[in-house]
Parts: C-alpha cells; structure tokens; sequence
C-alpha cells in the first residue's frame, strides 16, 4: 500500500495487521457483553415463524452440518448457517445498538461464530475479529449517515455486509490485497431498504449481511478479485448508496479508539422511545412496593418523540403494545419488569394491566432533552404522590447496564430453550470466552437441543 | 388486488395470472434463440478462472447435488448452482442484451434452469416462466434508466434480481401475495455497483442475483412477507436506487408486447462498437477471398465511441485485444472470424495479425449514425479498393442473427467442451424445447462431461 492508496485498501490493510495485544482489556470486555448479549437475543427467538419460515425455504439446499443453528438441534453448513443465525438475531430489535450507526452484533457474530465453530478457531481470534468487524461497519456507517439512512438504506444490512466480510476475512488470513477485494465484494453486495421495517425481512437484513459478508471472505480467500476502490470511488458504496461522504471517518484514529466502546443493550425488547418510563415505573415499584390497587393514576412527562412513536391507547396484539407508552407504564408498574413475556397478548389484554393502563396520562414536556429521559409520577390512592426523574435510560452510555443485567436479561431470553444449567454454563463461556482453544465450544453450548 | 394496488401488487398479479397460451409463437421462440445462445456462453467458459474461483469458494458449504453445473461434471444445491451458472453466463460479456436495459438470460435462465431440473418441470413451463422473468426485470430496468445506470448501478444485477424471482416464483406456482413479497424480497436484496466493471465481479452480478432472486421465491413461498409495495413505496427500490422513475412503464401494456422481442445477441466475444468494422471485415474478405499478404491499407469510418472505447493500437493481451478496433479489423480481414479463439494471447501477438493492424486507419465520421454502423474500406496491393457499407451491425433489431448464426456461434463456444453429437443434441433440444416433458434433459445435457 502506498501513501495514495484509496480508504478500502487502508482500511483492508488496518483489518489485516491489526494485533488483538493491542486492543484495550475494557474493548475485549465489551466484545464478551456483545457476544450474550447476541446469543441471548438469538436463542430466545429461535423458534419464531420469522426464522422457521426462512430455515424451511433454505433447508432443502444446505450442505454438511458445519455449524449451529442457535437454540436449535439443527445443523447447516456456514453460509446457511450464518443467514439464519444472522436473522434470529434481529427478530425481536433486542439486539445490541452502536450509539450513532448500527447493530453491530448481528451481521457480524453469525458469520463469525459459523465460520469459528468450522475452522475451530480459538476464542481470541474470534473476539478480535468481531471487535474488527463492528469497527470496519461502524466507521463506514459513520461516513455516509445520517444521510444514507435518509435515503432509505437500512445500515445495518448495507454496512454491516462489510463487518462480516472483514470479521470473517480476518478469521481467513486473507493478506492485505485479498481483504480489500473482500470489502469490494461486500460493496457489490451491499442491500437492504427501510421499506421493509415492520416486515420479516428486516431480520432477513442482517441475515443477509452476514451470509454475504462471508461469502466475500470466502471469494477473496480464492483470489476472487474485485475493485481496488469498492468504497470511495466515484461510482463505488459510498457515492452510489449516499449522498454525503466523509472519508476520513473511516481511516482517523485506527486503532487508536474503537467503535464497539460505544455499544448501547437494551434491557426491555421495545422501542428505546419508550425504555426511560418503563426504567422509571420499576424503579418507584422497587422502592416503595405499592400493589396495582393503590395506584390511582400515573403522569408521564416525555419527549415528543414518545408519543409520536409509542402514543398507542388500547393496544391489542403484543405488536401493538410495544408501540404504546400506556402499556409499557402499566408493566413496569404491575409486574416490575419489561420482558417479552410482559408482551404477549394475554398480559396486554389483562383487565388488572388494562385497568392501570387507563389510568396513565402522558404529556409531551418541552424540557425533556432526550427520547432517553423521562418524569414518572405515581398518585396513590392514599394520597402519597412518588415521582421519579429519569435523566438517562438503562443502557445508554451514560448509565450502562451491568455484566449482571446483560445476565438477567440472557436468562429471561434463553429460558424457553436452556435448562438453568445450560444458561450458567453459557454466561460463564462468554465471560471467558478470550480464553477458550475452541470457539465451537459456544456454538454447541448456544445450540442448546441434544 | 383492488384499483389501488401498487405496481408491486399488479406486477405480482399479472405474472401469477398469464397463460403460456397468451404468448406468440414468436416470442415462445425468442425464448429458445435466448436458451441456445445462454448455454453456448454458460458452457463455454465453464472452465474460466473467475468460474473456478467462484466454485472453489462454494463448493465446501454446497448442498445436496441437486443440479448441473454447466459444461462441468459437478452437481450443487439449485441455489449454488444458479450462482455458478449466472457466473459463467456473463464472463465473456457473450450473453444477451436488451436493447435498452439488461442482459436478460444471465440473472434469468441459471435461477430457471437449477429449479426446473429439481423439480422436473416441462420446457412449456420453463420457457413461459423466462419470458415473465425477462419482462419483469426489463420493466423494472426501463422505469428507472438512464439515471439508476448513471448513479452507479449495473442494472443486469439491480433489475436481474427481480426478474430470477418472478420466474422462480412462477415455477414454484406462488399466489399473488407471495409473488408480491417476492418482489419485496428481491427488491431488498437489489444490488452490484458499475465500478467492479473490469473485475470478476461483474460476472458475479448476474450469478448473485440468479441465486437471490431464486432464494426470494423460495422464501415467499414459505409465506416469508416483505412490503407489498416493495418497488414503489417512498421508501422502496426505484426511489431509493434512482432519481428517476416511471411507473406507468412497468404496467402499460402487460400482456399485450413482450420486452423479449427486443433481444439482441452478439455475434463477437466483444464490445458492441467492434461490431460493424467486424461485419464489414468478415464480409469482404468473403466477397473478394483476397489473402493478408494482398492488403496494402485499410481504412475505416466510424462513430466516435468508437475510437473513444476501442481504440488501443498495440495491444499485448486478449483483454486488451477486446478494446482495439484495429486488432479487430485485422482478424475479421485475416480470419474471416472474430470468435473467443481471435481473441487468444497468441492471435493477439502474431506477427501476421499485427503486420494487418499496423495497416488499419480509422477515423471518426460525424455521419455516422450510431456505433452500430460503419465504413470499411480495403486497398490492395494491386490497386483496386474494396469498399463496403454496414448500416446495421449483425445481432442489432434490424439486422438479427439468423437461427443458423445462432448455431455457429453456439458451436464455437462450446467446442472445447461438447463433443460435435453432444452439440447437436443439445441444439435441437433448445429448438424444441417447448415440447420437453423435463426441462432437466437439457441442464443434463448442458453439463457435459459424464
């Protein structure tokens, strides 16, 4: 590589030299939350239609049992492997959220962990190409957003291909000339509308990604050439999916921070809008235990954004109730926590949730800086008035949640699939993962079935 | 579908509706001409190393050996072996083109071919459901060119992707409703950027889009959902991936003419522009039988893209062969042919051949209409000039390549591969192929090798 060399071959050449010794033990440590985090989100979904339908369309073509499907008995080769595991993973928007660009998690660890299981690669070799991987999405995400996004691409599908084509790359060995033709393969291949939120195939996204990010890999490992310049030339990703382009977000500071420092976990399986009011009705829950007849009525004051996406009164459907600040309220307040159980239609239709779901009252507050901020007042019937401000949701930045919630959060998810056993042994792998000879060792853990 | 449906939805309803009965015998042929000359360039460059390479990246994760590959032994799962076949289809650039969108059989016949072997479909079936396919992604391709062309988009893979899922669809016997997510599927995996142009990936274009759009069918009939207005939703693919679109023509009409009329074939292994000083070569040196060592000068009139495309005068290699109008001239003159062999390094080095090109002159003539047309003019040692006119070079709407050209060149392709009776054979089953009660006899005898 020359100094002229265009930003896919430096980025391609960072990929290859990059040394896990020179990654931060916090980077590391975020790598493992990621990878429950991940695995959780994937096994609890396993047995969705959203994945049933798509294993039975692509089940008849698949080739040896190379690799795990998670929280299934069934097993693929790779490619198909990572397609699905890659949709499992997005099936619930419980997946993990870069700060300003994308998920990272699941276009990459499908890939990764198919191909890892496959080339029985150790757990720090895995880890380091994940870290790479998210690197490589986000930092492509970050030069064409917000603008990208505008248009109508959905980032996770359209960077993270690039994420699984360098995490797999990595993985490979490709050198620095077959890793740029891997990044130009995955710009080729580069998809996915927001025409399709609300649809299956928004999981089909990362699905997608990762199975073509490895492919990339895989073509460029046997000298499959491409474009030099996939990303930055004039008709390349950048210019052709954006109308705003800043190359030197994707080469600044290499390996001088890293974007997965910035990954956000949600604790509750809805939209963030409305995660401050649900933070803040379990809180006062916590703290003064009151039972559902004491409450009288509850005020909400909120972000604009809250209502205009979660303003839904009577929700229905489990669907429906994600998109209502009324339901979210009541559960917090009732039973304490938020989890998908919490939104299965029989509890949205319960008259004891109903009944304190009427009596919420929310109102869009100017001074709220934050979608991720909220005021939650509680009026007992005994008169006792308990509010509780909510400056920063659980799971943003600034008030992470713990190694102790992203557990909770796994268990809750994996309990319909994994004996408690199983799930104790799977936290433990994941907090040590750096340190296993065999990265298989996860995939079969994480298939769970015997 | 009611007055209000999308041009998705009427797009899905009219291919799920039409009646092999409802399209002209001319047409029904159209689509033999197209299978005959796609098998020729499929099986011809079956053992090219983009080919190789392609396979030997696949080929560990391949599934059961369900269909052939063409002009090879090996059998794959129908997904990678439409893959490989769409491949194979476009590295000569050989392979069909529209008049104004796309190269219709690439991403078309390979997702076809794979699926009617499996399922052991008749050739009525077959031909109808390629003839859906070419018109589905040659609508698509007109709605929105020249402006989704001139942003960056290579439209045999963008619109291909769309045209291997209706025809897949259609073979598969989805419903309105499935084919409509079909297209939402395809739409959402609509990729291949214009920059790879001059790297393997520009055969993997049409190979990508072969296996999505088949995947796409595949999983809409497992009623996987998409959007319903996946084409032309604010969000969705022809505002997202043009500046331009026309809806109306994707609808007008349907039915009632056939894009696949307007289907070109080439007789060179080259750039269209070569093509009339070709004709005009070939066609005085079989006029006049004069021998090379005749010539004193040639001189040609010719458009100026021309010179601007093709105008390398030493060229050292076969690719670079491709880009010299002059090699061209003197290979037409010389051999009275311009087949891949002409093409070869040591055609390209032979001092005979360069003695003729450094002979050839050409200039550009603002009278000439098109790049289609063009003057050759021979002088001979022994004074007479030979002059000859071709206004319209083989393969174009005015002047198409006769059945038996077809045939000529079929043979030439596949020579290294078939044998003269398994050419033969495999001719008259394209000409005939309507009345096939198993399309899978031609992918059979397509791949050759026992």
């Amino acid at each position: 590589m020359t100094d002229t060399a265009g930003v896919t071959q430096t980025l391609a050449r960072y990929v290859v030299d990059a040394k896990y010794a020179g990654v931060p033990a916090a980077v590391r440590h975020e790598a493992c939350r990621a990878l429950l985090n991940w695995l959780g989100c994937a096994i609890g979904t396993a047995r969705h239609e959203t994945v049933q339908r798509a294993l039975a369309a692509v089940a008849p073509f698949a080739g040896a049992p190379q690799a795990a499907l998670l929280g299934r008995g069934e097993r693929l080769d790779i490619l198909n492997a990572a397609f699905l595991n890659g949709v499992s993973s997005h099936v619930l928007d419980f997946d993990d959220t870069h700060v300003e660009a994308v998920h990272p998690s699941a276009p990459v660890y499908p890939a990764l962990l198919a191909l890892g299981e496959w080339r029985r690669v150790s757990g720090a070799d895995f880890l380091h190409a994940f870290i790479l991987g998210v690197e490589v999405e986000c930092r492509l995400a970050l030069s064409v957003v917000p603008q990208h996004y505008d248009v109508g691409w959905h980032v996770t599908g359209t960077a993270g291909v690039f994420g699984a084509a360098a995490a797999a790359g990595k993985l490979l060995g490709l050198n620095a000339q077959q890793m740029t033709w891997a990044l130009g393969i995955a710009a080729t291949q580069s998809s996915g509308l927001r025409e399709m939120f609300g649809s299956m195939c928004k999981s089909f996204h990362p699905g997608a990604a990762a199975r073509n990010g490895l492919s990339a890999a895989l073509l460029a490992a046997q000298n499959f050439d491409s474009s030099l310049r996939g990303i930055e030339a004039p008709r390349g990703w950048a210019h052709v999916l954006s109308t705003h382009f800043d190359p030197a977000i994707i080469t600044e500071g290499l390996g001088k921070h890293f974007e997965l420092s910035r990954n956000m976990y949600k604790p509750y399986p809805c939209g963030l809008v409305v995660h401050a009011v649900i933070d803040g009705c379990i809180e006062l829950k916590r703290m003064h235990n009151f039972l559902p007849a004491d409450i009288k009525r509850v005020d909400l004051r909120v972000h604009p954004m809250v209502l205009e996406l979660t303003g839904k009164k009577t929700p229905a459907t489990g669907l429906e109730g994600k998109f209502s600040v009324y339901h979210a309220a009541a559960i917090g307040l009732i039973h304490g926590r938020a989890n998908e159980s919490e939104y299965a239609e029989a509890v949205v239709r319960d008259p004891a949730v109903i009944a304190i779901r009427d009596r919420v009252f929310a109102v869009v507050d100017a001074t709220v800086s934050s979608f991720l901020e909220a005021y939650v007042s509680v009026t007992l019937r005994d008169g006792r008035v308990l509010a509780h401000h909510v400056p920063h949701a659980l799971g943003t930045l600034q008030r992470p949640m713990s190694d102790q919630d992203l557990e909770a959060k796994f268990r809750a998810l994996v309990e319909p699939v994994l004996s408690v056993d199983q799930a104790n042994t799977l936290i433990q792998q994941c907090w040590n993962a750096g340190d296993l000879r065999d990265i298989g060792d996860i995939a079969r853990a994480a298939a769970g079935a015997s």
